[in-house]
């Protein structure tokens, strides 16, 4: 198996919102990715936020290259975000990228006033 | 995302039945809220009960705000009501406030005479 | 909420078989308890068996009310009853004292001979 | 409830084939039994192998008594069988014995090379 | 229960693709495997990775032995290949081997840039 | 052994300060008491405080009967006191109210802010 | 090694304070039982306490045999003690048996009221 | 117990080096503060560290006020340090603002490489 | 590095009192093994007993090769003995065949009549 | 803070002996890593081990810089080398890279025969 990646030519210190893709190798049904380390800014208070985010997908053509992943994660760190709209916009992002048979993004926020919110996204592709 | 909460003005020292809510990111499909931190009184002893509750709920158009939830869930810290009427009260409110497709609360009380109880209350939208 | 409850009037260092309710709060559809002070006796060897026992139940018109319940199992302290049967029983008392749509006991015992057993007994309201 | 034991009379030092029943008291749906305290040999190497055992069943007329399963379950100590074989044994005698809806074993092995195995066994009752 | 194996006499320092099988005893519905000790190189970076893989399979006529499992694992320790594409080499080559009705393989790579990848490969019997 | 409490005929429905004791049993050496339902106001926000509290001293002469322990540790829910403070408090309660050889309280806030804070309150008897 | 138990012969359906013996031994230096099987009654309400004991000795001459300390332990499910003054006897009656160097008693009692309380005994051998 | 925090009309939103404190509350003698929200920058690679750090000292006459603390970590999440030098500089600065009989902080990095790092740095008061 | 061992040409099928040794590698300090596959007969009752056993030693100049180790404790297998006896016994054997400067042997019995016996033993070279 | 590190320029898909250090930031007294993906082969078997290795030591003027330790633990994945051998020579390795006042190395390897063998290797820096 060969595959020619920019991530072996790239920068690895700056984050990027462009994720790589190789190609599905047979018989793969389902991926996941878990991260405990994916930071945003709340909108309210313009604190750090800090989630763990599970990214689920059922690949068809292409599958997420995980360097490449992290630098996109890396992207949310300066952002201003609610939790939901975090886990909303992952999912897009990876359904665009991967058009695969569906994204689903789960995400965990640090406890915060006693309570730990977690928000469900999906992106299903359209049968019709 | 731009946003105008009141809870950014608001007094947070003080219980509040008020909850807030904020239009609903895209491909949101579940959120849900996790807290150790709800007490109410017993009816039946007056004393003080310690409960761990779960909101969860599928969002049509609104999002419910943490903060303003938290305050919400603050008022019942001096009500005497069994944790099967508080489960089924904040799944009202949640309901009454947020208009989802449905919303399910998971109350556990603090163990007490060596059994722990649990509730589930669940209201549904009428699909009719 | 105002109950008024022989609870609060009765002798609580004795069992007792009578099962109190109160009317089940709006929106409620499932409660369970789980204690790990359950013991009895085995009708093998007579010595003590003690047991953990969740009882869960579908609610209809009627909750049960956890100080009576408690006493109610602490009335099986002296029995000679398998596991089994007193899964059984517990199920039985519980749908007749409530008259919920389902009543569902799972019952684990302390390890054995180096074996751990349970059972599941389960009352469901005949629809018929 | 009386029952007269075998096992009461029996030598408790000595491994059994015999397994005892009793009459399925009322609710019951469903029984398991764990241990961790069964060996036998593997086949390949004659080296002891330590399993644990799950043994389910949804009782019809009879259950299982746990003084004489312990017994059967040590019969296995001193015989060249894989896990596989095993479940498969123990899943087919409770069957003949207790004549249940199904029996269902689940074994897994001690790790071994790295591995740790496990396997289920099923026998369920012909209703044709 | 007699069988002849190769593992027997085979050099047991020595990888090897070749998976031994044993005839399914009788009942037995599902085996799995769980090792932590599988490890192969990133095709990226050529660095070492770690991995859990759980092999399942719903057996028909043969089993597989679990030391020449052990040795056919052992084979991916110096070669370049994706977590996914471990995950479905294994899969199809476990599905070769023994026919079964269906092999499900889920493999979860070591944490690697605060991420956890894991992937389902399944290969299904076709009954057409 | 016959003991005559307050506690028996005590309104079990109000904080009180007042610690009973009974006379320590011999060989006694340590007693500790954990209580994770204490709760309390922070002086800073006014907002409920959810602690987890452990006491622990050398018995002399006296033992603090546990039901007046649990109306004491009530006092401080509507108490504006930092977390320090209230171990503090607590520590020099206990050991005025038991005189001890020594009275020490941990005390573990909540989450606030992804902060956990710890306190640790001790009082010694003057052997001078 | 060849012992002559009275417990072989005896009612193992009855609770004993007669606790056996045997010859510590070569090198053990630490012996300790744990049971969370300890049951009292509570001398201020009458209602059963549920304990777990781990009882540790630096044993001399004698061993406890571990069937008659069960036999000892179940002596006190009808007992009103407090958990502390349990500690203690326990503590007392091993210590007068075993003449060990040391024997300590850790008792913890189920959750009351909110809080778990743990007593530990402790008799030495007078060295004087 | 009254204070006049500066934190009440600071600006939450923007992380401070500054760190307020209260005086010591009477019998407090170890104060920790855990945190699983502390980020930094690699200097090797630049990019984020994810770090859990616990901060423990024995306060003289000053405690740490918690809000200020959380806006002090903060200021380390666009910083380029080693976790073993942030260990350090948090020690420094929380022993020079406090005075405290001595200040130990303990680091433990996110996973990197397979490898977790942890680091422990200590400040304690020159008593000659 | 290259060893001799008897373990490679030797019948890996049979139990074995021998316990072979090499010599102790520069700066190790101590050694370790723990198993929970160690089983013996109850000298009261002739049943099988489950045990988790820790050696622990620290080496002069021999160590013990780990095949040899699994052998010699499978030979407690068919043997009556206490688990306290057991300990006693293992840390002797081990101490007389690496005349180690001291080695520990600590035993855990499975669960029998709801209490856990654990037992340590010592054996620590004489320095005079 | 600035550093120039080899590792920077260095190819990170090759083993290395070569262990880079950056001097002690202030404060600092301990480090540890833990890394569980270290591999080596045995030396009576052949096979790989598996192996989980903490280094914890007391820097003096030098720390070691984590890359290059990933990649120096990496150099043993085709050693054959017993796991206390194992220990014994990182130990040395890191005692003569760093001069520290001491080094400890603590592995466990993965299970075999049913065992879990670890070792402690310590080097002291001799103040003599």
């Amino acid at each position: 198996m060969e595959y020619e990646f920019k991530a072996l030519g790239k920068d690895m210190s700056a984050p990027s919102k462009d994720l790589e893709t190789f190609p599905t190798p047979a018989n793969v049904k389902l991926v996941s990715f878990t991260s405990d380390e994916v930071t945003s800014h709340c909108p309210v208070t313009g604190q750090p936020d800090f989630n763990t985010v599970e990214i689920e997908y059922a690949p068809d053509q292409k599958c997420v290259e995980s360097k490449s992943l992290k630098l996109y994660l890396w992207t949310f760190r300066d952002e201003q975000i609610f939790g939901e709209g975090l886990a909303g916009t992952i999912a897009q992002d990876i359904f665009d990228a991967l058009e695969p048979f569906y994204c689903k993004v789960t995400l965990e926020q640090g406890i915060r006033g006693g309570m730990q919110m977690s928000a469900v996204a999906e992106v299903v592709r359209d049968e019709a």
